[in-house]
């Protein structure tokens, strides 16, 4: 009836079930393939035809779209398991790989297709982001690397499920996509945590979380996630679940794992990947991502008696913004370092980052400095903003609070720490640091 | 009866009645005040005497030493509580402060007693280090900074309370003696914790922990930390209690507040400290500090399906050693380099920690090349010892393997972080790193 063509779609969870419905609307024939059955039933229901394995789900398709959760998923419904796909794929089809994996397992990929005589296979590195509901609206941001003809071949697809705007063709071929989404992910591991950090800081302090919440986002200590998980923490159970814990655990321990590979310092990253695993060892892994609030919060009153210094609720909430900003300026730093240390090219990087999940106040205020320092061209006007050392005074007053209140800022602590060493690191003879010279710490 | 002169003691806690009894037994009349009568029962057992109040207790003593918890009671006791010490004080009495305090503490009490008209008062900051059998036989290790007169005067109670080759006469005078104690227990804070990290990667490793402590006794992981408090780590309930959660809290928590104070970066100790403070919300302050195990064993078998790659116990141990390297390794480094930060006589700094509570193997094998890239004269030959490129090898194996595992590895990331940080600040055209040049991390 269409004459678009037919679409294969293996992974129908959270992101890839939106994804898949949003090509049905188009008018795409979809067909589904997913290990838990009870998706696939909704599938049909939103007008998807549905396959019991990824062979029948991939016969005679010349687009597969892989949606699963793991590179280790990946290989097993593309390579490995039972009844995969790749046998059953037709010769020159376009096989986009949308999961996060890490950018060693998708050019490991194409060394093993290669090596099954399968190098007629277009395959396209294109991870994704922006959460459930721009993936079920087609309005994704997508990082794509991919061989020029791969590109060609699977472009309307990727423009399906992208916002115009936000379709990112990386540089660097397969792997270079998913060395762009892991880079976004140190700013959404980072600033996951953040809030939950300073939300809990917020809740020892006695503050009111709901107005706190408010406050914050009209602050310098604002990011996109803060904004989008803080109502669930305000939720008494958390719900709904919108991103499961072990889902950007996952994610921070591709960032942690590749960092140590590279040889690329990621303290913030690592941070965070370690307090997330404290979560996951409370039991908290299929929860949303949001209830890591009770990690800071679940030793109130059980401290012995503590007393702060910040009498107002202004003063405490300064401290509160203050680590927020603090601590987003070095997930920026550790973003941009990175993505330099790979050689990704930082104006895409700094656009896509600025626009997606990542996005924060600092992130757009001191980006283009950091840009700068590492010798490219700003894609916005250089402000250098607060000074560096304010922005130590900053969290200082934070961390030496939340001493005084006895509760962790794990976070806050590294952060400040960091900012300390890049102090420690710049030219003798430099006038007061900006702000954006926090990237000294990695060797800027 | 005797010529010695008599002393009043101020704090009979686990490491006060020891030092008191201590004094007792070398045949001097010994005032106790303790705030908890049943010690003073058991301190009249011992052969001593008692007061009921501070201002009691000290009439009359031209001697006095106070070994309180905290900067806090110390004031108390001595000029802001109820009965203090202060207005009972003869002239010229000589007052040896033996709490572990911040030295901008005991700088300022120095300021106090000249502006209560009291600078007749002989005022020794002497912090001790050794534990509880060392205070009760009298060779503690003691760090000592007073005026020349003061000292003159104090020398022979120090002496016997010191072991001879233990008593540190600090350059600076009064603060001196609390920041050379301060920066040796940044090997404290970090080594109790590291004790607890490796076994309970031990444990989520699957070996035998009995076995693991003898084998890391025998390794270059090994600490005095470790030797100390691992037989604790094995009991069942943590017992005895020798050490409280809360002690080595609060002396971190002067080490990060101090440090931030300076604009010196603590990375290590305030890692742990955020750590601490997770188990002090637990409710694990009263307990033994050698029960921070539970909070890397707590979570065993509640992370989902893992598998780790190191198959035989040696491999496994090798990984337990490698993170343990890693983590002394910037431990000593952050110590010499926070030394080096106030000032400190590195030799004397050097000469005591590896005496002293903050021992290590990596210490004493790194130590000296550290104190060469600081200026300072090594007391041992230099041993270059493992390459840093090794050690982050060492430490990547760990850390990833707990990654496999999904449990955290607190201060075996922030080091495997800070070896990166290090080589990445090193001369381009160095050779290859040695151990020591982990300091670069610190600005040398």
């Amino acid at each position: 009836m269409s004459s678009k063509p037919d679409i294969a779609f293996i992974g129908l969870g959270a992101m890839g079930f939106g994804m898949a419905t949003n090509l049905v609307k188009q008018g795409y024939s979809v067909t589904g393939f997913d290990v838990w059955a009870p998706t696939l039933e909704k599938f049909k229901a939103a007008g998807g035809l549905t396959a019991t394995t990824p062979s029948d789900a991939v016969k005679g398709k010349d687009y597969v779209v892989v949606m699963v959760a793991t590179a280790a998923q990946a290989q097993a419904v593309l390579i490995e398991g039972e009844n995969a796909a790749l046998p059953s794929l037709p010769k020159g089809a376009a096989l986009l790989l949308c999961s996060t994996v890490p950018a060693s397992y998708v050019r490991g990929l194409a060394a093993q297709l290669a090596e099954l005589d399968r190098d007629d296979v277009f395959l396209v590195d294109a991870p994704v982001s922006g959460g459930t509901y721009r993936a079920a609206d087609g309005t994704l941001s997508i990082m794509a690397g991919a061989s020029d003809a791969a590109l060609d071949r699977a472009r309307f697809l990727l423009q399906e499920m992208a916002d115009p705007k936000k379709l990112y063709i990386v540089r660097g071929g397969v792997g270079g996509g998913s060395n762009l989404k892991m880079v976004h992910q140190v700013l959404a591991a980072v600033q996951i945590l953040s809030g939950s950090e300073a939300m809990g800081f917020a809740h020892h302090l006695g503050l009111d979380l709901a107005r706190t919440r408010e406050a914050i986002l009209q602050s310098q200590g604002r990011s996109w996630m803060f904004d989008n998980r803080s109502p669930r923490m305000l939720h008494p159970e958390f719900q709904p679940i919108a991103s499961a814990l072990t889902i950007i655990l996952k994610d921070t321990s591709i960032i942690t794992s590749e960092a140590r590979r590279a040889g690329f310092p990621t303290p913030m990253a690592s941070t965070a990947e370690q307090v997330y695993f404290s979560g996951l060892g409370k039991g908290y892994g299929p929860d949303d991502d949001s209830s890591m609030v009770r990690v800071y919060t679940e030793g109130k009153g059980k401290v012995g008696p503590v007393a702060g210094t910040a009498e107002t609720d202004e003063a405490k909430l300064e401290l509160v913004v203050a680590l927020l900003k603090g601590i987003h300026l070095c997930a920026a730093g550790e973003t941009i370092a990175f993505a330099k240390h790979l050689g990704l090219d930082l104006e895409q990087v700094f656009d896509l980052c600025i626009n997606a999940a990542g996005g924060s106040y600092m992130l757009e205020a001191a980006g283009p400095e950091m840009l700068g320092l590492f010798g490219a061209q700003a894609t916005a006007p250089a402000d250098a903003g607060a000074s560096l050392p304010s922005i130590a005074k900053g969290l200082q007053d934070a961390v030496d609070e939340a001493q005084r209140l006895k509760v962790p800022v794990y976070l806050g602590n590294q952060a400040s720490n960091l900012v300390r060493l890049a102090l420690a690191h710049r030219p003798k003879t430099a006038p007061e640091a900006t702000q954006g010279q926090v990237v000294r710490v990695w060797g800027a």
